[in-house]
């Protein structure tokens, strides 16, 4: 099998599924319980936040734990809107956003809140003259995406986050779900921060919220003080020790993955020159996701030609809308065409120098044979 | 360790934990990858489906996995109240609900809302005559708790269900996180149902809210869609399959366990005549919650008296506030020194009769310490 769907999910380090199995079977206690198998599960809880905390340098009581990266994106909007309700209506984000994010501010421009997008430029990035313009005194909210999950693209969030620090009255969220664990990133500058496990080798269904201190939310899962007050439940122990984990160990390689990965990018879009082949991906983007656009053959069509050779690549972002085009690919290159044609390769520090040959030739094979059967 | 405290949560089945495993090594894809490794794993989700929908006999569409049940009850609130703006603003429910109920309608009481409570009669059954006369025109929401987490007390939702056919415009939720994998559980006449992985040895984080197909829901997280439309976020393929197990080897085991649960509870509420001490837990109750008062002795005290000899009970629910009475106590019994005194000790089909003894032996010791202290 050559995976090279690595965005949309990652396989579990199996030393992070054996801190869950070890957890799962030696803590046995609700947190929320006062005796001493719940004041045991308790400390082991608060060793994972102090984890999680550490590594992103932030306090301990900005850590939230959610059930993924989807939660903390709605848990920072509709936390800051429903708590700040006198601030303002108006919430400015761009469309290269996840559609956890999109949908969010779609909800509620359909409950009249008013939502803005900010202008991108050529190289996908996000327009500061055009966002300083666009905040008004009824901007509560600003959300931008650090990594898009298609293309790839970068955004200078901390410069973004330092443009807003002369709003003090605008709340600043960023998505880092497609960042953490392939760029050094840095909250200094953001008040909220969303990302997941399931993207750094952690397990599925447990993601973070990182809320500055000096930032208030109105809880999405309402049910009194769990691990914070702001996210009722059961804390879910072995989740949660298995995402520090994760990210303990991801964040200790990191330097030396970037690069590794970085190589391998170089080698793909070199061998990705290619008639009728173009890049969508740009020197902004992330090395670990390559954007393609394939000339008159449909993405999905690619995408099970190639899975007859077990390779394994992705359309749009897993989780997005129906629609027959890349909302982001089109927001970057205005082209039509490109956006209807467009497939995500994203690759890991897992990915070998052999699968991305044999990727390459398989491509070239099956848009051959695509372009034969079309003509 | 006796560990009597299994309705704050459950050590997990190892059969279920195996299950957790396989399934994290063995499907790497997302669920929502068009790919054949995202096909793979999308089937195996179906299947998980498939497995809770037949346990509960209802249709798979009909399945909504969550991250636990303060989601669930969560979802069904405020999924109602924002779907069926329209309908009315009120909401009953009782005093005898989880915090993630009565949390959410607190919070909604300070943002329009109306909450009328019915009432309980002295067996801390729901009064059916009541209900009728709370619900008018303005009604969109009835919710009862199956099974109330700290006294056990049992609500016939499903004679609520049938009386509530003659309100077609009411919507009826009940959460059944303390009642699955106890009783004997029918859905016919409900709308909404709630519960938990956790609390039936299976793992914490997964959660289900069952929706009959004529209900609609608003989203509490937005993003496309996912397993359903009702919930966005990449599908927690390892816990689902892990909880559809739980589930399924709970309920194989069901009436059995059941016998023998009663048999240990008639012999503890027998060997519980001991001065000083009276059951709050009544014939309403299921088995596995025995809920006691004990005479001038404060529930932090006796817990923590117990936990020296590795005795784990309950003082209120784990997720309760930091009020000093048990409020499910004191709105059955209306004895305000009876709720401040209060423990809970929860029985499951893992619990031995020597564990019982033991229990018992050091109960009357630590009264008998804790009194002469206080003489």
């Amino acid at each position: 099998m050559v995976y090279l769907d690595y965005s949309a999910t990652t396989p579990i380090d199996k030393r992070v599924l054996e801190s869950f199995e070890r957890t799962s079977l030696e803590y046995i206690g609700n947190p929320n319980s006062l005796h001493s198998e719940g004041v045991k599960a308790k400390k082991l809880m608060d060793a994972a936040v102090l984890q999680v905390a550490s590594i992103l340098n932030v306090k301990n009581d900005e850590v939230i734990f959610t059930s993924g990266a989807s939660e903390s994106n709605n848990l920072a909007i509709f936390g800051v809107i429903n708590k700040y309700k006198d601030r303002g209506k108006t919430i400015i984000t761009t469309k290269l956003e996840h559609s956890s994010v999109l949908d969010s501010v779609n909800y509620l421009e359909t409950n009249g809140y008013h939502i803005k997008y900010v202008k991108i430029d050529h190289n996908g990035q996000v327009d500061l003259n055009d966002l300083e313009k666009l905040i008004d005194n009824d901007t509560i909210l600003v959300s931008i995406c650090e990594v898009n999950s298609e293309i790839g693209i970068i955004q200078d969030v901390n410069k973004i986050g330092e443009l807003l620090k002369k709003y003090p009255r605008v709340i600043y969220h960023v998505d880092g779900t497609q960042a953490i664990g392939k760029k050094n990133i840095n909250l200094e500058n953001i008040d909220l921060y969303s990302f997941s496990a399931h993207k750094i080798y952690g397990p599925k269904g447990i993601g973070v919220l990182v809320k500055k201190e000096n930032i208030e939310l109105e809880p999405l899962i309402h049910g009194g003080k769990s691990q914070t007050i702001y996210r009722a439940g059961t804390p879910p122990l072995p989740l949660m020790v298995a995402m520090a984990k994760a990210l303990r160990l991801i964040m200790d390689d990191l330097d030396y993955n970037i690069k590794y990965v970085e190589d391998l990018n170089k080698k793909l879009i070199n061998d990705l020159k290619i008639d009728g082949v173009s890049v969508n991906s740009n020197e902004y983007s992330i090395p670990h996701i390559v954007n393609i656009s394939v000339k008159d053959i449909k993405p999905e069509t690619l995408l099970h030609a190639l899975e007859e050779d077990e390779i394994y690549i992705s359309t749009k972002t897993a989780c997005s809308s129906s629609l027959d085009m890349s909302l982001s690919v089109y927001e970057l290159t205005k082209n039509d065409e490109k956006a209807k044609t467009s497939i995500r390769i994203s690759l890991s520090h897992l990915t070998r120098e052999n699968e991305l040959d044999f990727f390459v030739k398989k491509l070239k094979e099956k848009i051959e044979k695509l372009q034969s059967i079309r003509n």
